[in-house]
């Protein structure tokens, strides 16, 4: 056996371990009684030591260095290349830390919970300042390591290869023109009328939709499952993809839209190719492609007018409602692009929530890079929501800077991978249009060349490239802000 | 730290694998797609892998040693003992031979599941022929170890302590009762009208009666749940314990007393010592005793006339039938302990159940002492079948000696723990009989004083008792089938 056959051999060890880990993280969100969380959490703890413990075998270093004198395929030289980053970067951190980390922000997201709701921030900022200091303290081991700023360093974490600069270019741009967008949005929706569809929709029948169109989506239910959980998420492994949602009786749209867009996540995990799964280089290639494929499902392909078309009728069918004014397809297209400013960002739409990521993205950059300390954090947020969607969170921490899960455990780096996506996404639907009519193709229910061209450019391409080379060989560029401005223009005030 | 300590820490780590193994391994039976299978399937392998690992690793040998120097309480003792017992089991066996019965298991299991359906004997028996021949290897090798005999051996990892001898003399008091006592019971019932209820039963409302059901038998939903899946079971762990049923439309008896038989194992998991939670002392003392658990809740509680007598307003109301005469309390009862031999031993009633194990358990005695041939099985199997219940299987191999997955997948030795497990449960029954009034406290719903006992006497005790002085505390002897004969004789024949 080569060197390189045994570090893959290692890499599906650790892979499979990730598969029992995913299963039972679903089981853990959308199964499991409460009376089973000390115990599973235990178990889910002993295996990521486990799992650790293989990422960070010391004769790996051995091995990688005699793979590298073998002489590979150029796909297996791509593997190698994954294997070795994922490597260097489990290797990192010194355990201690690791273990800190978890014990601090275990601590401050489980205080959170109770927190949030109690407007809490003079507690929670006492909680969150040892995260973010353990967060720095990454972020310098890192930095080291890798050349990269400190907040850069995270951010490789989740979108390899995006940097702060790349960011802030982006972004500045995106605020140039988002607030006065927003502002002739508003004025242009204020002239419409909206019938808002009203409730009891039956939770059985919302369910029958949301299998229906997960069909028209093609996602393979031989190889994944859709289940119910508090917070909606993609998980499982490529090879059976669990998507969770939760249902509104009031609010049947949100749901829909909701198992639309996990759709687009599983449609990416389970197009990764088979030849690679288990092995680094057969993973998704950053967060932000990944958002790109559940926004592409979400915002360019279900909320596009024409694809409105086919859901109205599924629910005036499935509600029993043929006559209900409010679920024509002309009524329905108005409800699924209302623009509103507001507070909380999980429930933003496509025009505002860019705002409530460039806020978040700004505060970590500078709190990781030591410019701005946790005390700073309300002020700031404040000041920025005013700014960008003319709202004050003064006082009103719970809708404001408590409102994210994402700070109390330390992911500080993760916020700008939403709005990448919708960019990437916005890029690659522009692209798609050259070669193909997308209304045409909706309005015959053929929506395979689009899953075609999206499994051939990226789920098909894994980790064995960059992102900026999928974007280039999809698109023949990098990632170009213009299509998203272009997307809203086109959507929202033509 | 103790080396008593050490050890107590390598089990729990041990049992948090097998935790999440419990966990992945519902989900495969209940909720998995079929796509999902083989991922699934690696995962597993890869993760017994891991645990035998942990059961078998070296160091423990001296680890025993020191502990047994120290000075430990009465508890830890025990505790010590049974860790002790595990490793030696997991160590005696060759790791090739482990892994060459894995492979011949799966074989012969997989085919099996193509082949009874087609009554292919001769190609099933092929396959068989090696998995036979691997158990007569490990129960050699653990025939020397422990001093028992080859069967015995085997019989000894489901039923700790018990022995050819004395099931010799148990099934032979049986055998020369049980024929008789058949034909007794089926010239009695030849004379009684039982209305058959008629489907259709909707599954959801079934699903209602079965979880009520569960409520009234005390079943922690905390720390639990209920599901489907093809063949019932009870699995996940203590704290979260997983049981699942089949339904049929036609027949809503079958799968109300398959819950409310999976609600007893599932309780004796629920009701283990927490504080022995993880630890070899603090699991179920044995498979009969298991069974002896569930057959309690199914045979002698749920089949009883009085307690029918709670179950039939429950059908009646969840199916709206409430002048179904064949959904009376009489009625119910009296289809509740329908007798009739027949060829399934998994659709057999309680009183033909035993011949089916001693059936059994004399052919694969036979077979790993050596005495007979794989090849010798069908002849056997028709001449007792002739015996015991007066029924012909020659060349119906699909009914008769191909019915049961156990031998596919080399699990010999387990046949008798279902009839064991019936005779202990009517003991229990006897026992309790003596301290209070059951049908009393069925009809006041008061179930609290039965499950108490169970708890106090069964429950509590895990493996920190062996299984005979576990009988002798409860009920003040050693197993005596006397019970069983007069539970027979009263319910059926009175």
């Amino acid at each position: 056996m080569t060197y390189y056959q045994k570090l893959e051999q290692h890499y599906k060890k650790y892979a499979r371990l990730g598969h029992l880990s995913a299963i039972c993280g679903w089981d853990q969100a959308s199964m499991m009684p409460a009376g089973g969380n000390e115990a599973r959490s235990e178990a889910m703890a002993e295996l990521a030591v486990l799992s650790h413990q293989l990422l960070t075998e010391p004769q790996l270093a051995d091995w990688f260095d005699l793979a590298e004198r073998e002489s590979l395929a150029g796909e297996e030289q791509v593997s190698l290349k994954e294997m070795k980053r994922s490597w260097q970067m489990a290797n990192l951190l010194p355990e201690s830390l690791v273990q800190e980390q978890s014990l601090t922000g275990s601590k401050c997201e489980h205080a959170w919970r109770t927190q949030r709701a109690e407007n809490n921030w003079h507690d929670f900022s006492k909680n969150l300042e040892p995260v973010v200091e353990l967060a720095r303290k990454e972020a310098q081991i890192r930095s080291e390591e890798t050349g990269l700023s400190r907040y850069d360093a995270l951010l490789d974490l989740y979108e390899p290869g995006m940097t702060t600069k790349e960011l802030d270019q982006l972004f500045a741009d995106l605020k140039s023109w988002l607030p006065s967008l927003i502002q002739q949005v508003q004025e242009k929706q204020g002239t419409e009328t909206v019938i808002t569809p009203q409730g009891p929709f039956p939770i059985e029948a919302q369910r029958e939709i949301s299998l229906e169109v997960m069909n028209k989506l093609g996602f393979d239910f031989n190889h994944g499952r859709l289940d119910i959980s508090v917070h909606p998420f993609c998980g499982g492994v490529p090879t059976d993809v669990r998507i969770t949602t939760r249902y509104d009786e009031d609010d049947f749209t949100s749901a829909l839209m909701g198992v639309i867009h996990e759709t687009g996540h599983a449609r990416y995990e389970q197009g990764l190719p088979a030849q690679w799964h288990n092995l680094p280089a057969g993973e998704a290639r950053s967060m932000g492609l990944h958002e790109s494929q559940s926004l592409f499902f979400e915002m360019q392909l279900a909320r596009n007018e024409t694809f409105i078309g086919l859901l109205a009728p599924l629910a005036q069918g499935a509600f029993m409602r043929p006559d209900d004014q409010a679920l024509t397809s002309d009524n329905l297209a108005l409800v699924s692009t209302r623009v509103k400013p507001d507070f909380i960002r999980v429930d933003a739409d496509e025009v505002t929530y860019p705002a409530h990521i460039i806020l978040r993205y700004e505060i970590e950059r500078d709190l990781i890079e030591g410019n701005i300390e946790v005390a700073d954090i309300p002020e700031l947020w404040d000041r920025k929501m005013n700014e960008y969607l003319g709202l004050s969170t003064k006082g009103n921490y719970t809708d404001g800077c408590m409102q994210d899960i994402h700070w109390t455990d330390g992911s500080f780096g993760y916020f700008p991978s939403y709005t990448l996506g919708a960019m990437y996404a916005a890029q690659f639907m522009a692209a798609m249009r050259k070669e193909m009519n997308i209304e045409n193709l909706i309005r015959e229910r053929n929506l395979t060349p689009i899953f075609n061209w999206l499994d051939k450019h990226i789920w098909k391409k894994a980790s064995t490239l960059s992102t900026d080379q999928i974007l280039i060989n999809a698109t023949g560029e990098r990632l170009n802000a213009e299509y998203f401005k272009k997307h809203l223009i086109d959507r929202y005030l033509k």
